[in-house]
């Protein structure tokens, strides 16, 4: 049985989302303001702890349970040639993190954050979005749910990445979709694919566009038909962390398109995310910049993976051990300015 | 005995400085493209490990030792009022370091570093740089050698900072001295001095530049009469890093001016710095890019005590763990592109 029977059942989930704890939130900056530094000194490490007992429901935020969870899908719209590797890779590479052997699996543990990876139907792929709709509504809500079920309320801190040859060239298309633009405005070189190959990146966003034309005004239609089951996953586990009081971080262009639906449907629909990096592919950074959402950190980082929500933990948890750790003003004997 | 007796023996020194590894590094870079991601695609995260290869001359570097030095100083020129915080405040918090309630001590804990806290005779300010020399040769010489000799070569990776009110007054004038313009161009409002405490900081820097008109052509003359004894520590430590073969995370105004002596003196002598953040005053941008020197990370800090540059060592534990853990395309079995 799934929660999300309907289309319009989880629009009424993403449609009654928490408001957040701003007493809490408040509770922090005033303890902030007592700690030895000049106030608003340690500058983003303190709007961090803020945002954390906002949507933690917590005055003393925690870091306890922190957990990286990246899904994987295939796409059929790789046939058309849009990526620098073979669609296999995808498999290959959910193999590759079972046997830790990813960059993920580096940056969960020196992060301190534990990794679980959710294979959505890899030997499946979803059908070309330049023809079809990329899921039937039953294949959508069922990838969904496999997202929302994957977020439990033990939960501190969330990261959620992907992995899926050609899904820049659908997330390419589903910021298109929500946003406009020319298709060309959000297609980018992805894992490395040459000219030839962004032109047909490029084309089958444009074609993407044109075939489901009459699906952009709903943002839920346009995650079903455009987007992949790893991006509908990745929307079900940001919807849950907001529902069951989850702080969450953003991962890279993938990940950041596939939860742009939720914002799209309501305004504050993704306020409880912090990107944690904005990647080298240039579309990212014109979505975070729709969104309002200023990235931690910029490194020219592009993998996906989870990897730059999951290097931007340990600025969150130096943050925390900031707020947990100094002294006040009157407990250390230092005078104030 | 010191080992700087005179200021030439300490310029021998800097213009005597270690090649880069350059063999290292490359082995390095053979490495991570055979790692299972896209080529380059860590971005920054691929460039540190090589540069952690260059500097502390090894093909597979290593963080067993991370070491956080903050030197401690006082400055006359703060009886001018350009500090928003009064001079005992200096003492105070090289107390609150040793009682561990500073943020200094909660970020070395939190990235794995080890903190060692240098006073400077804190008790006695130098002169005040508008009237006089801050220090005399052999107190400047003092100074530099307090820094030099607590660097040791078992560190893999150094972080230096600094504490002591007045300290942006005094890096304003040393980034004046040493690369020109108008000394409102390197002002800011440090630990937050208001509009009147700013004129008077702005004064006090053109005032110092008069005085010091003729010491301006060399660069360890300008870190005499315009620096401070942190200042100086902080400009042995890394002449001693380099010596020794230790890498150094730069952190904000103040540590960056004091170094920016050695690049003067030498093109290459801050090369086996990074800088690990950009600070939000704002002259610290301006001098990273008179130095060459992008900042890691970029999270409107202006704390001070290392705190930025610790921050940025999260990054590069990260990055060899990517480095030392992940499997190669071979080894996992998964297709090249």
């Amino acid at each position: 049985m799934t929660a999300f029977q309907t289309l319009d059942a989880l629009r009424d989930a993403c449609l009654t989302m928490p408001a957040p704890d701003e007493a809490g939130a408040e509770a922090v900056w005033q303890r902030q303001d007592m700690l030895t530094k000049p106030p608003r000194s340690l500058g983003r490490l303190e709007e961090i702890v803020a945002w954390l007992a906002r949507w933690q429901h917590l005055p003393r935020p925690r870091l306890d349970k922190v957990k990286v969870l990246v899904f994987a899908g295939s796409h059929g719209v790789t046939a058309r040639g849009v990526s620098a590797y073979p669609a296999e890779v995808t498999a290959q590479m959910v193999a590759n993190f079972a046997a830790g052997g990813a960059a993920i699996n580096q940056l969960a543990r020196a992060a301190g954050a534990e990794l679980s990876v959710v294979p959505l139907h890899v030997e499946q792929p979803t059908a070309d979005i330049a023809e079809a709709p990329a899921m039937s509504e039953a294949e959508f809500l069922e990838a969904v749910e496999a997202g929302y079920s994957a977020v439990h309320e033990s939960t501190d801190l969330l990261c959620i990445g992907e992995m899926g040859i050609g899904n820049t060239t659908v997330a390419a298309a589903l910021c298109a979709g929500l946003f406009g633009g020319e298709p060309g405005g959000w297609t980018g070189r992805g894992t490395g694919v040459d000219d030839a190959g962004l032109d047909r990146k490029t084309a089958a966003v444009a074609a993407a566009l044109q075939r489901h034309r009459s699906a952009l005004a709903d943002p839920l239609a346009v995650a079903m038909c455009l987007g992949g089951r790893e991006q509908a996953a990745m929307l079900g586990a940001a919807l849950a962390a907001r529902h069951r009081h989850v702080p969450l971080l953003l991962d890279g262009f993938v990940a950041t398109a596939a939860l742009a639906p939720l914002a799209k449907l309501a305004p504050d629909g993704l306020a409880h995310a912090m990107a944690g990096h904005v990647s080298a592919e240039a579309a990212h950074r014109r979505l975070l910049d729709e969104l309002g959402l200023p990235p931690l950190l910029d490194l020219g980082m592009r993998l996906g993976e989870g990897s730059g929500a999951c290097l931007a933990v340990n600025i969150v948890r130096s943050a925390l051990a900031c707020f947990d750790g100094m002294a006040t003003f009157g407990d250390a004997g230092v005078s104030q300015g």
